[in-house]
């Protein structure tokens, strides 16, 4: 399971200060607790706290000071996005995201290409988010295809069907969990699939058993990585269940504590 | 979701010493406990405390003077078996269980159809315990197809695909969950498909997380059925909530009080 730790982002209120402030304290704390958790990636998001891409370059800068993880560049501007591309140090990473627009395509298969990092896809097109199966089905395959002919391994590539609240859009649910088993055969090694897992449970009353139950079906049908809360211990602990279940882990009584052992708590 | 409680089983040492002493107030309590939890069913199981067909006759009219819920006569003894549906009073039931075994089939199809119960198969055959997802699709459709030729309707069928042990046969909850997966393809409808819940955490450290995650997984595939404890409250909020998922529950935030008030509670 590939876990990217979605906390660095300008939607938290003490990231939006420290990119106004350039206080690198709060990233550098949240850098260190994820990296302590297990995160392999760790994305990073300068919201509307900032349009500037130098921001996202302070934002990657920072986090590579203090910790070895990966880092995922997280904006739908290409100039931020490359201005992080910039300031990685080489350790890998990845580009979140694309759409299935082939002017985005164009654009950012050469970039993830350059600079040798994976590229995150998620299923929307010029009409928007997705309504049903075929249409994640559709971008997905779409964007596995041109990023493939781009010159990017399957390995490299990440699907992300897109997840909407349960709350609002409750049938998306269920539409997401088929388009995942439909990724899983778009090729054989198959593109790496993955959520955001939070948003499933917007507004909801019932947070952490919606997220927890959703990312082990979802794992059972194929999903191999999610940007989700990696300090939720609940969460982490259904995840190696999960894994041990598909036979992924190699079974003991203390199977919870040996995964965050492994994950370098 | 079918829930078949668990909890009258000879196996449990409450209800072995209730049978051997003719003690009808420990059956009479786990029914109404179990009944008021939701239970579709309650499996009545007179195990090793008894060999008598007439004490499996006393443990249905016993709970069938205490609640309206349909019972699983549970035995894979031939004669208790048809003392249990005697004993029945019209309400409905099932058998639990037959085999792929074809002189079990021959005898129990006509029991079945005689009495109109469901029947449970589980995917056993005369060389055991499955090792494969293979020999459980073949005797779960070998048990399917000659039930259906024997007069029962897809919608009276229950399917399982024998869970194991993780902690002693790791690699068998994949196969199961792949098994699962089939057996919904075998007709349309599908048959039911059920597992007996607690086996795939015995003896395991981690019990209540293994088998909620397991549940919603196998949910995920297919799984429609279980026996397992309906008086486990964490258990059935995380099925409550994986049906939310594929949108068979209709949202709100207070949904798993909604399902516990539906049930009766």
């Amino acid at each position: 399971m590939i876990l990217i730790g979605e906390r660095i982002n300008a939607g938290f209120k003490d990231i939006a200060r420290a990119i106004r402030e350039q206080d690198p304290a709060p990233v550098k704390s949240w850098a260190e607790k994820q990296a302590q958790r297990g995160a392999d990636y760790l994305d990073v998001n300068i919201g509307a706290a900032s349009r500037k891409p130098e921001d996202m370059a302070w934002l990657v800068k920072t986090v590579q000071e203090t910790v070895l993880t990966k880092i995922s560049v997280d904006s739908t501007n290409l100039e931020i996005v490359e201005a992080g591309l910039e300031a990685m140090d080489g350790r890998g990473g990845m580009i979140n995201s694309t759409t299935a627009d082939p002017e985005k395509l164009e654009r950012l298969i050469p970039l993830a290409v350059k600079y040798d990092v994976s590229l995150l896809g998620v299923a929307m097109d010029e009409r928007g988010s997705p309504p049903d199966v075929e249409r994640r089905v559709e971008n997905g395959a779409m964007i596995f295809a041109t990023a493939v002919e781009g010159g990017l391994e399957p390995d490299q590539i990440i699907l992300d069907p897109i997840l909407m609240p349960l709350k609002f859009m409750q049938e998306q649910a269920k539409n997401v969990l088929e388009a995942i088993g439909q990724y899983t055969i778009l090729s054989d090694p198959s593109p790496h699939i993955s959520v955001g897992l939070s948003n499933i449970a917007s507004k909801a009353a019932e947070r952490g058993l919606i997220l927890r139950t959703f990312l082990v079906m979802a794992i059972g049908q194929g999903l191999d990585a999610a940007i989700c809360n990696v300090m939720d211990g609940e969460l982490m602990a259904a995840i190696v269940t999960a894994e041990l279940i598909l036979n992924r882990e190699i079974y003991s009584d203390s199977y919870v504590r040996a995964f965050q052992a492994r994950r370098g708590l």
